[in-house]
């Protein structure tokens, strides 16, 4: 069976195409400027082939014809017609608490993703978008939501209440939820694969840096700890989301700047973060101008890395120290000085890098960790999609 | 020159009469229930003797005339004259990036504890009532304010910005700006001076768990990291405040609850917390409940200690280690339970408590921590009025 996964999200969308009888991944791919017209399809074909498409405005539904239509396409496509497509999967970004593992998307569950949406309202609409595209136009074959928050399950009271009157918690479901469990499940697995510890035994620490960010604590396969909270907008300094801040604080900017709860939270998430508070324009600029003296660049990034710390010591600390500490998603994969300045002077702690094996290493899996540190460190292509679609896999079989 | 130092809150008054040329804590005493039918005034004079009275209906300026003629009574007193003190001090909670140390009380300054108000709303009004009566009541004399605040002077940008537009921070002054700054500072270097590592070289995680609750991290006599930030709302869950939160989360309930900003702030400082999880009405209760098997008071004190925990492994990460833990306040000082729950499982990073001699030591001094314990563990009763009576005496001299 063929499994076209989507991660379909405000800025464009991801998409592989996976075969299940030799676990492989045929074809990947992103559409970005999804809304704008400047919308742009970067295709690739097994390990090798690239090719990049421009097209007029498309919508979540015209991208995701180009992508059926580019995976059919007799030159760069993987398949000789969209039948061979036997299911497709779906990253979702909140199930609350009533999805504890993969589920058949019925309009029920639309209905429960769309009313989830007050969780996660950048992420649960767009995934929608996806949803509700992708079945209309492969219609008759099983359509599969994975979602983000299933993997924190796990996570204790302690880990996942809040210090609020009980009723928001029993009436209004807010607690933590944890984000980007396909990801952080799959660094995990992945880096104790080739670590030689089995999964089932471990405590890792893995770290996703990506648009949004979250560090999250897994000890014996189950998750334990995790950064992000009630919504992705918790946790750890992000991109443009503002990670913790002093509730006071929202209450201030608040009332001082007049703002409607919608513009507020527009404002906590797509112009806070290092590039709200540097002021640049995406996060290589602003490692770039911090290496060039500029102050709020540096003091931008100090911010960014100072906030993994302080997670990485908290959960070091909650699992009795590491045995891996993984890094996955792009200001991790891309940016090994990034790697360097979350682990730097931890010695103590037993982690201890190869700084020119890991200066070497960008966009690559790779072991970053010297020879006689006690802590494995790695960095992992992120690949949230391969799960997603290996769990639809088992959810039909 | 005897000084007299008033800490004035919303729920009462604590004060402290000291004799520089001795060092030597004359009396002290608190006011509880001010503004209410049910003020009581606890008095205690040296080391010995106690004194209890209860009056009718109190304003704060009440409350402060009655601990003047308190000192200054025959029997229980420790002046013969009220004008015998020669200097007031107050505890005030904020004085933003303003006050780096004490200041003589003007009415400039009375002016800017009023506007810093809109920082700790739930703190500055007290404090400036308390200035306004002792005032008016010790007219001639030097009346000193000492910042929660100025102890956090030495923070580095990436330890007290947050991931915001930078607008809010030049502009309105949204930065982390730490509180109990005295406190912490009392209670490091006496365990410092206990421990015979010289305060200027250690490294020490303090804990002052009381009404307000707050973590800070000392290297070399310098604060580097705490964990209450623009507002004393943010960091541990406390009493009755929430702490740590999704930012999302207080827009999420807003909505829903239909609250009012001030309702929304009053709801997160007074009926969050411990309290407001647990539903029951003060600490020792919860305490008490949870071992009893009730499990909403046995997961408040879960999170309560793990809120701790995850700070105390963030700071040792940031520290390299501890050479020293201390705790402080009363729900340090009077449970030996939240002591050993904070340390648990701690041996890898060198914390070891010795189980007895912890469950022996409630309000009072002492090394707690096991002989072969590499970091040294104090509990210290607080006494942040004895360091404001010093730094006032400092300022005068």
């Amino acid at each position: 069976m063929n499994i076209l996964v989507f991660d379909c999200e405000a800025y464009g969308i991801e998409y592989i195409l996976w075969r299940a009888s030799d676990d492989m991944v045929l074809a990947r791919g992103t559409v970005t400027g999804v809304g704008t017209r400047s919308a742009m399809l970067k295709h690739q074909l097994g390990a090798q082939s690239l090719h990049q498409l421009v097209a007029e405005k498309a919508t979540c539904r015209h991208a995701i014809r180009w992508v059926i239509s580019t995976l059919t396409d007799p030159k760069v496509g993987a398949l000789g017609d969209q039948s061979e497509i036997g299911a497709v999967g779906y990253r979702v970004a909140h199930g609350a608490s009533k999805y504890t593992k993969p589920v058949l998307i019925t309009s029920e569950v639309m209905d429960d993703i769309a009313d989830f949406a007050e969780f996660a309202p950048t992420h649960n609409p767009y995934n929608l978008d996806g949803i509700r595209a992708a079945r209309a136009l492969l219609p008759g074959i099983p359509h599969v939501a994975v979602f983000d928050t299933s993997y924190y399950q796990t996570l204790e009271p302690k880990a996942y209440l809040y210090g609020l009157p009980y009723k928001y918690y029993s009436q209004h479901g807010v607690r933590k939820y944890g984000f980007h469990g396909p990801s952080h499940r799959y660094a995990a697995e992945r880096a104790c694969f080739l670590s030689g510890i089995p999964f089932s035994e471990a405590r890792v620490v893995s770290m996703h840096l990506g648009r949004g960010s979250s560090v999250t604590a897994t000890r014996a396969g189950k998750c334990v700890e995790t950064s992000m909270g009630f919504s992705p907008l918790e946790g750890l300094v992000m991109e443009t989301r503002c990670g913790d801040i002093d509730p006071e604080a929202v209450i201030h900017i608040m009332a001082k700047e007049e703002l409607t709860l919608r513009t507020l939270s527009d404002v906590l998430h797509r112009r806070s973060g290092v590039l709200g508070l540097s002021g640049l324009g995406d996060f290589g600029e602003v490692v770039n101008e911090a290496k060039g003296g500029n102050e709020r660049a540096k003091n931008a990034l100090d911010l960014f890395v100072h906030s993994i710390r302080k997670y990485l010591g908290a959960y070091i600390l909650e699992l009795g120290g590491a045995d891996i500490i993984v890094f996955t998603a792009f200001m991790a994969e891309g940016y090994p000085v990034v790697r360097q300045m979350v682990c730097e002077d931890l010695e103590f702690l037993g982690v201890k890098l190869d700084e020119e094996v890991n200066a070497s290493v960008e966009y690559a899996e790779g072991e970053i960790s010297a020879r006689d540190s006690k802590v494995k460190v790695y960095t992992i292509p992120h690949n949230e999609e391969l799960i997603i679609a290996q769990r639809v896999y088992q959810h039909l079989s």
